[in-house]
């Protein structure tokens, strides 16, 4: 299996792996001077690079070919309240990258049980899901919890869903959802949205969808309308 | 948020809950006798029980009200290889309840990774998923790892597929299945199902279907496909 690397910074003419990637090219994998490795810089690009020098703390590289990964017509933000349980978070992070996500932010919510993330951990996972699933493209993650409000008022996205089930909403997701456009969908926390933040988000142009019949948990619900993002998009 | 019991053999007499259900009953949620609870069997049905005596290691019950989840006309199993990994398993099962699941095999595959399952362990974590989303019915785990070859030549669901990605094939799950019948999805190792493996399984009737164009591991496939067929059948 094709093992990708990931060195920002290629485009501005760094030249040699950091020191994690270099030591896992060369302790781990053992490659030697004139072996060629795939490295992606998480900003798109694929890069097929010649090693120059098999430095275990730097290991540098020429660059042989460089193409771009194939453009996409979508985009889509994820915005969900932080779990409790931080592992549940890690998940989500690593299914979404896997599946496909552009940006994820963090939202502190009412309801919301913490109040900080570890974004580093979170950004790792990422990295890591990204290079297990040869992409190119590394997810922008918040570095601290968004307030609800800071969201709703200004995301940028076309179109925009709230995932709330009540009596009189029973529109799916899947059905509620076009392609090739940008999507935000906020995912609430285990006591769900409150009924301001719901009506705020309402007023900002959100829409009420579901997810379906289940009780989905908040890392599972994100999960769930990433899929389905990527589903319409296929 | 509702609470939900699980406690098995109701159908059969039974009217107390299991040590640990009557623990969480009466120690921590501290319901007396006269308080009512809901239970299901994890066979289907759901049981409102009044609480007669409220014994902490066997909490006695009257049964109210009976009804049995509302009824549906599809069927999913989805037989995997367990991953090296055993907490990703774990995930597996936890998600797929949740989205909704009738069946999950453990297959050996030529390169599975992993000889033996805690399917203990794994029976726990399904109960678990089953209550968080308040359903009624349980899926049904083996109890050991399946040779390949049994689950292929046996299974009974009236459509088959194999999630396999070669240069011939690009349906997708999504596009080749259709509602209200019963479906055995098979989801192969890290190291992907051997020749002979899609050979055997192609010659048992299983379609070869593609779960999109990123690389997905194991588990991921399997919620994957378990979501997919739950959504067709929204």
């Amino acid at each position: 299996m094709t093992t990708l690397f990931y060195q920002p910074g290629i485009r501005e003419g760094l030249t040699f792996l950091d020191p994690d990637e270099s030591r896992h090219c060369v302790k781990v994998l053992r490659k030697r001077p004139g072996d060629t490795i795939t490295l992606t810089d998480g900003a798109g690009f694929f890069y097929e690079v010649v090693i120059t020098r098999a430095d275990p703390t730097k290991c540098s590289f020429d660059i042989r070919n460089k193409y771009e990964s194939a453009g996409k017509d979508y985009f889509i933000h994820v915005a969900i309240s932080p779990t409790k349980n931080a592992d549940r978070m890690e998940w989500f992070v690593e299914k979404a990258t896997e599946f496909g996500i552009d940006k994820i932010s963090l939202v502190e919510c009412q309801n919301s049980e913490r109040t900080f993330i570890r974004s580093e951990r979170l950004t790792k996972v990422a990295i890591s899901a990204m290079k297990q699933s040869i992409k190119a493209a590394l997810p922008a993650i918040t570095h601290e919890l968004v307030p609800f409000q800071d969201i709703v008022a200004s995301c940028q996205e076309n179109e925009k869903c709230i995932a709330y089930v009540d009596a009189d909403n029973n529109l799916h997701l899947k059905d509620a959802v076009k392609r090739g456009t940008s999507y935000c969908i906020l995912i609430g926390p285990e006591g769900d949205f409150s009924p301001e933040e719901l009506r705020s988000a309402t007023k900002h142009g959100f829409k009420k969808v579901s997810l379906g019949h289940s009780r989905l948990r908040t890392e599972t619900a994100g999960m769930a309308a990433c899929h389905i993002l990527n589903l319409i998009n296929f």
